[in-house]
């Protein structure tokens, strides 16, 4: 058995899969998360419907819109 | 009687079914949870609207998307 | 005058109707619960619009999805 | 001035309106309450867009799909 | 400057507007309130997308449905 | 650096344009918030999809309706 | 790792770009942030559906609205 914060913390620095809510999808590494599943993503790339509609360097997801998160 | 998470428990390590809002489900095995019922599941296959769109080896889920867990 | 919660105690190892949000209703035997209003059903059967959709041994249904609980 | 649980309180074994989200209502004893506001009626008919579609001898509301109470 | 809540005291005992989510609307004297915007209305009128649909003598209102409150 | 709540706090007495969810906005003079942004205002005007619909010497809204507030 | 409230630190004085819900976006200086994730914004253009709609001087954004901050 693992927790939850304990399987994220195995994905630091390792690329994942974010899904959000509404359509929104990121690819990136995982360079940080918090309680709240707050996260920090690096080198992110950015889906809506399976689009790529955005690359960023680094980004801040706020938990409350993430669905799950897969290395 | 048997409270939700004791009942989580027994299902540690077996194959699950986790429906999420949204018409998105996953069936894969419990590896782990937390009192919010963020999961862990391992060997996961994602399917919106029954049909399959995804298999990850591992997979952490916000707990405010399910809806229920059955074993 | 009974407390929710009591009168949720009373309804244990007894048939109940569970009306969740978005359609979706459960019939099942209640085996538990916890201040949340997360529920444990036994021998449940799942109807989404009053279709039954699935059939399961257990079932643990997160608390925010429920609107009401019937013997 | 009355507070909003004593003025339940004095609603307890009275008839009561209760209107919920998405065009639900219950027309019902009031039998119990507690601070969400999750509620407990007797005799309770439930209605759907102003249809009857169900009448128990007991039901439990859980607090969060309460629009308002009258009795 | 003033508090919310104090706002919401000098209203106590005169007539407001409430406006809820959802187009829907009451008009009526405010009789009590509590930290979470519970609201208490005597001799209120409730109007659904500005049209009147129910007069209720007394009504209690769950906090999270309301928008604002003006006397 | 401020803390969002400061910069509140400095635009108390001020007029400010308050965006809320649902296409809903008022422009009014601050005259108090709490740390929810329950947010009381002073001759102000809603707008409904940009068009005025009602003037109010006074109103109280709910914090959890706010999407952003400019001076 | 970094925590995202940490990150969030490191682009205080900086442009973002701030995703909201509902398809607004905005992009500005960031000023400020509390642990809710509430914003305070500089300089800043609000965008609906990707089309310009408001500059401002300062905004002070609810958190609950974030869905991503990106520097």
């Amino acid at each position: 058995m693992i927790k939850p914060l304990q399987a994220l913390n195995q994905s630091i620095n390792s690329s994942v899969i974010v899904e959000l809510k509404a359509g929104r999808e990121f690819h990136g590494v995982l360079d940080g998360f918090d309680p709240h599943m707050n996260l920090v993503l690096k080198n992110a790339e950015e889906l809506v419907n399976k689009e790529s509609v955005r690359k960023v360097e680094l980004t801040v997801i706020r938990g409350d819109n993430v669905v799950y998160i897969s290395p």
